[in-house]
C-alpha cells in the first residue's frame, strides 16, 4: 500500500548538501552575516589576516586564513573596508573564478572616483565580482529581515554569479533585485548615503515659504506698528506670529499638493495624449507630492496647537480682563452677535473638520495603510477626500477673513493681510478642479487616461520623444 | 585539497538560462511589467500591431509582431483591454499550447455576463488562459513590489500553467496566492473595484447615528427653545450641537464594538460548544468589528477638539463676560464649589485617559503594529483595553451628566437628555461583560474556545450544520 | 524557427506532482492549514479517531483513519493539544520515518519540564519531530499571511526533515527561519506566551516614576497646604496633579531614552575599542530605548490635552471671574508685562515645538515607516531630532520654572518644586552629548566605531570576554 512518492523521499540525510559560504572579515557584518547564514543552514567559514587570535565568532563557524577559507567556497563575502582591500591583490591566484561580493558603503558619497565594486575588481580580475548586501545593515541581518527593509539590490557583469548571490539573499528571507551590470555599483554604493532626497523640494518649500510669511506679517504687525504707533508688540513673535505662518504655510503646501495633478491633466487635454512626456519640472513635482501633503500636515497640527493654547496665554488673558473692567466701568450694553456666533463657530468647525480629514489623509500614506488598499481605494482617498480636505480649509481661510478684505484699514502700508496671500494658490487649484470634472472634459480626460489619443496630423509630425 | 562540492559549482555560465517572457501590448502596465521582468533577469519581447512604429519601450526588450513575439516565450502577457481581445483569434494557431495571462480588469463591476480571463479562453481554447496580476498596479512593479500590495492573485485551470505564472511572481518579489480554478476570476476581476467593502456597514451604522443623534438635540435644544422661548439659538448648531452628536456617536460605536464579542461568548455557553456556526449577522457585524472601532476613534478625535475650542468661541466669551457683568453688578457673594470642582475635573481626567488608550487602541490596529504583536499581546490590548477604554468612557459619560437625569426640568417634551440614550449600550456590554468574566462563567467560556463541548444528547440529536 | 528551449517546456501536465500533506486533528488550526495548502496546491488528507463523524472540512481534503493518512504523506502535522498526544505512540510502526510537525502551544510557561515537541519525540522515536508553526495563528493562515505575522519559526535535529517543512511554509507565502536543534523547542513554544517582554521594564520605570512624582507633589502642594493653611485643595488632584506628574515622567523618560548612548560613548572612549562588551545592565537599557521613549511620549500626549482642557476647568474659571472681579472692586490699574508675555508665549512655542517633533519620532519609530528609511535616515531622526526634541522640552520646562528656583518661598517643607527634579536627568545628558559632540572627542568615538582600537599594553592582557 505504501506509495512510491513517499518511498522516493526517504529522508536521505547524508545528500542533504550544506553549501559552504566564506566571510573575510570578523566584523560587525561580518558577524551578524555569518550568523544568519548559519541560521539559514549555510556552513560559514571565516578568513581572517590572524585565525588564531580572532575575536569571538558565530558558533558553528570555522576560521581560518583567506586562502584556506578562499578554497572552502565559491562565494566570498568580503566584509572589510576599502582601505583593506589590498590583501585581496595577494591571494589573487585563491580567489581565481570565484565570486567576490562588495558588501561596502563608503562614509560620504564622492570618496573615489570609481565604486568600491569595480575597484575590487581591478584588484582581483580573475574572480567576479557582485555589488550586494550594502543597502542591509548588520542590525537587519540580525533581527530576521522582517523588521528592517527587505530589498538586497544586486548588480554585477556575469548573471550566474549574481544568481548564487540572489540565492542566498533569498535564503536569508530578502528579497532581491538585479540592478544590471557591476557599473550600477557606484549608485547602489551612494543609497545608504541619502538622506530624504524626495524630501529636499518639499522641506525648502516649507522653509522658505515660512520664512516669507513670517517676515511678511513681522513687518506688516509689528514693526507697521512700531513705526506708525510707537508700540512695541514684539511678544507677538512667539505665537501669535507663528500662528499666522504656520496655517498659511499648511494650506498653500496642501494646495501645491494637489496643483501638479491638475496642471497634468490640463496638460493632457492640450496634448491630446498621455503619451507625450511631461515638462522635468512637473515630474519632479509630481513625484514628492505625498512629501509636500506630509509637511503640510505637521504645519496644520502645529497650528491646531498654537491655537488651542490661546486662552491660556498671558497676553489673551489679560487683554479679556482688561475688556471686561471696561466693559464694567463704562457701563455699556453688551449686545450679543447673532451673526458673529455663527461666522466664528462656521469658521472653527471648517477648520476642526478639514483637520480631521487631513489627519485621515495623512494616515492613509502610512506604507503599511497605503499597501492594504486597492488602487480605487487610494485614489478615492488621496484625491477626493484631499479635494474635500482642500475645500474645506480653503472656507475656514475665507471665514477667518470674513469681510476684512474690504476694509481699507486692513492694507498697512499697502499690504493686504497674510490671509489673503495664502488664498491665492487654493483657489486657483479649486477652480482648475472644477473645470476638469465638468461632465465634457471629464469625459476626455477619462478617456485619455485610458490611452485614447487624438489623431490630428500635426501631433503626427511632431518628434517630441514619446512615453508609453 | 580543492573539495569536490567547490569543484562542481563552476560557474558555467553558457548553461545559465534566461526565460524569455512575451508582452503583449505596449501601454503602461505591458511597460512596467516589461521593465520589472528585465531587472529580475528575464528576456522580454513585446508583441505589437505595428512594431516598426511602437513607443519607447524598456531598454534591453525586443518588440515584433505578435506572432513572431509568441514563438518566443512560454508564457504571454496580455496587457490589452478587453475590447481588443479580437485580434487574439486570428493568432490561435500561434497561441497553441501557450500560456495567456489575463491580467485585465473592468472599468465597474458587472459589465460583462462572463468574466474577462474566461472570455479570452472562449477566444482561444487551444492555449491555457491564467488570470494573475490584476491586483497590482503598474505603479506597485515599478516600485519593486515592496512599497506596495504584494500578493499576486493567481487562477486558472492547468496547475501546471498557474505554477508557471507563480514562479514568475515569485522571481519578481511578489507573493503568489492560488485562488483556485478560472471560474475564480470574475472574483478576482471584481477586487480592483471594492471601495471599502468592510467599511460599508460601519459607516452606515455612523452616519445613521450621527443624523438620528443630530436631529434628536436639534428637536430638544433649539426648536424647544424656539417654539417654548421663542428664541433663536440656531447658532449653537455648528459647534454646540455637533459636540453633542459626535461623542455620543462615539461611545454607541466602541461599545458596539464589544458588544458582538460577548453575545458570542453567550451564545457559546447556551451552545455548550465553538463548533456550531453563528448566526450570519453575528458574523458580519463580528468581521467589522475594527471599522467600528476606528470610526468610533474618528469620532471621539472630534469630540476632544471641538470640546478644546469651546474657550475661543465668540459665544462662551460673552456669556462669561455677561456673567462677570452681573456679579459685579448684582455684588453677590460668589462661592466656590468644592464638590463642582471635583466633579469636572474627574469628568475632563476620565474622557482624557480614555481617550488616550483609545488612540492606543488605535495605534495597534495599524498592520505594521499588530503584525509585531503576538496573539496573547494582541488580545490583550484589544481586549483588556479596550473594555477599560469603554468603561472610562461610560464613567466621562456619567460623570458629565451627573444628576441631571433626576431633575424633571431636564424632560423637554418627555425627551431625556441626549447623553441618556447614548448610555444603554455601553452598560449592556460592560454588564455583559461582567457576567462573563465571573470565575464560573469565565471558566466555561476557557474550557469552551479550547474545544470542549457539553454532551447532552439534544446536541447529538440536532443536525445543525457544524464548523471545525 | 521555433526555439528549442520553448519546445523543451511543453507544459507536461502528468509530471507536475502535487505533494501530498497529512494533518491530524480537525480542530480551528488543522482546518485553516488545510485550507491553506489546499490554496497553495497541495494534497491535503486528515487523520481522525473517528473519519465518519467528522466535523465539516475544506473542500477538496480527504479525512480517513489516522494510520491511512500517515501513509499518505511524508509529513504529518499534529494539530491535536498535548494532553491528546497519547494515540501517537500506537501509531509508532506507521509513523516510521515520516516528519511529524509539533504546532502545539501551551496554555502558561512551564507547565512541562520538556517541551511538547521533544515530548512527541519520546513517544514516537521512529519519527523525526520538527517544531514549527506554532507561533502562527490559524487567523493569519487564512489571511494569506500577508497582514499578520509571516515569520515561522522552525526547530528540529534533522537538517532534511527540516528542509521540507521549511518548503511548505514558503509556499504558503511563510519566511521561515531556522532557530537550530528540537532544544530550542521550549524557547519557540515560549514565544506566544510573552507579553510585551521589552515594554517591562519601561512600564515598570513609567509607574515607579509616576508613583513617586504623584506623592510627592500630593505632599508638598496638597498636604503641605491643608497642615499650614487648614485648606482643603484636594480637589486639584484629578487634574492639577496629574498635569504636574505627567510632563515630569514624560520628560525623565525622554531624557532616560537617550541616556545609554551617551553612556555607551563614554564606556567606549573609556576602553578605548568598541569590541568590549557593555556591562548586562547597559545592554538591557539600550534594548528598551525605542519602548521608553514611546512611553514618554504617551505621557507627554496627556500632558498636552491636559494643559488645553485647563480653561473651561470650573476651578480656573472661578478663579479668573474672581481675580477680575477684584480688579473691579479694588479699582487698581493692572498693568501688561511685557516680559511676562514674553515668557509664557516663549514657554508655550517650546513645548508645543518639542511636542511636534516627539510626534515626528513616534510617528518613524513604526515599524512600516523605519523599514522604509536606510541607516544613515534612521539616525538622522532618532538622534539629531531626538536630541532636539529633548533640548526643547528641557529648556520649555526651565521657562515654566523661570525664577521659581530663587524663591525660598517656593521650598515647602525644604521640597523643591518637583519641575527642578525632572530636569536633573535631561541637563545630564544633554551635558554629556555636549562633550561627545566636541570635535576631538567626536572624532575619536567615530574612529572607534569605524573598528579602530587603543593598542594598549594593558588591553592586551586583559582576559575580558570580547564581542565581534
Amino acid at each position: 500500500m505504501k506509495s512510491d512518492s513517499v518511498a522516493m523521499v526517504d529522508l536521505p540525510s547524508n545528500t542533504y548538501k550544506q553549501e559552504t559560504v566564506c566571510i573575510f572579515g570578523t566584523g560587525d557584518f561580518g558577524h551578524s552575516l555569518g550568523l544568519r547564514l548559519l541560521q539559514s543552514g549555510y556552513n560559514v567559514v571565516y578568513g581572517s589576516r590572524d585565525p588564531k587570535n580572532s575575536k569571538f565568532l558565530p558558533k558553528g563557524s570555522k576560521i581560518m586564513t583567506h586562502a584556506e577559507a578562499a578554497y572552502e567556497a565559491q562565494v566570498i563575502f568580503v566584509a572589510v573596508q576599502r582601505d583593506h582591500y589590498g590583501f585581496l591583490s595577494s591571494l589573487a591566484s585563491d580567489l581565481d573564478g570565484k565570486v567576490l561580493v562588495d558588501i561596502s558603503n563608503n562614509m560620504r558619497s564622492g570618496m573615489y572616483t570609481e565604486s568600491n565594486a569595480e575597484y575590487m575588481s581591478t584588484l582581483v580580475p580573475a574572480a567576479t565580482v557582485v555589488k550586494a548586501f550594502n543597502t542591509i545593515s548588520a542590525w537587519s541581518l540580525q533581527s530576521g529581515g522582517l523588521d528592517a527593509n527587505r530589498q538586497v539590490l544586486v548588480c554585477g557583469d556575469r548573471a550566474d554569479a549574481k544568481q548564487l548571490v540572489v540565492d542566498i539573499a533569498q535564503a536569508l528571507g530578502f528579497a532581491a533585485l538585479d540592478k544590471g551590470s557591476i557599473k550600477a555599483a557606484s549608485e547602489l554604493e551612494d543609497l545608504p548615503l541619502q538622506l530624504f532626497p524626495l524630501w529636499r523640494l518639499p522641506l525648502r518649500i516649507a522653509i522658505g515659504l515660512t520664512a516669507f510669511i513670517f517676515f511678511y506679517v513681522l513687518i506688516r504687525d509689528v514693526i507697521y506698528e512700531g513705526v506708525t504707533n510707537g508700540k512695541d508688540i514684539s511678544f507677538r513673535i512667539m505665537i501669535s506670529l507663528a500662528n499666522k505662518a504656520f496655517p498659511i504655510v499648511a494650506l498653500v503646501m496642501l494646495a501645491l499638493c494637489y496643483l501638479p495633478g491638475a496642471l497634468a491633466g490640463l496638460l493632457q487635454i492640450y496634448n491630446g495624449t498621455k503619451y507625450r512626456r511631461f515638462p522635468d519640472w512637473l515630474d519632479r513635482w509630481m513625484l514628492c507630492r505625498k512629501q509636500l501633503g506630509l509637511l503640510a500636515l505637521a504645519f496644520a497640527f502645529l497650528h491646531v496647537i498654537y491655537t488651542l493654547v490661546i486662552p491660556i496665554r498671558y497676553y489673551v488673558t489679560y487683554r479679556r480682563n482688561v475688556y471686561v473692567i471696561s466693559l464694567v466701568k463704562d457701563n455699556v450694553t453688551y449686545e450679543f452677535d447673532k451673526i458673529a456666533a455663527w461666522r466664528y463657530d462656521s469658521y472653527f468647525s471648517m477648520g476642526i473638520l478639514g483637520f480631521g480629514l487631513f489627519v485621515l489623509l495623512g494616515i492613509t500614506s502610512f506604507p503599511s495603510v497605503s499597501n492594504s488598499l486597492n488602487w480605487r481605494e487610494f485614489r478615492f482617498v488621496q484625491s477626493k477626500l484631499g479635494y474635500i480636505t482642500l475645500l474645506l480649509c480653503t472656507l475656514h481661510t475665507f471665514l477667518y477673513g470674513w469681510d476684512k478684505f474690504l476694509r481699507p484699514s486692513k492694507f498697512k502700508w499697502c499690504m493686504p493681510p497674510a490671509y489673503m496671500l495664502s488664498l491665492v494658490v487654493p483657489c486657483v487649484v479649486l477652480i482648475l478642479k472644477l473645470i476638469l470634472i465638468a461632465p465634457c472634459v471629464d469625459n476626455k480626460v477619462t478617456r485619455i487616461r485610458q490611452g485614447w489619443e487624438r489623431q490630428s496630423k500635426t501631433s503626427q509630425n511632431t518628434s517630441t520623444p514619446l512615453m508609453a
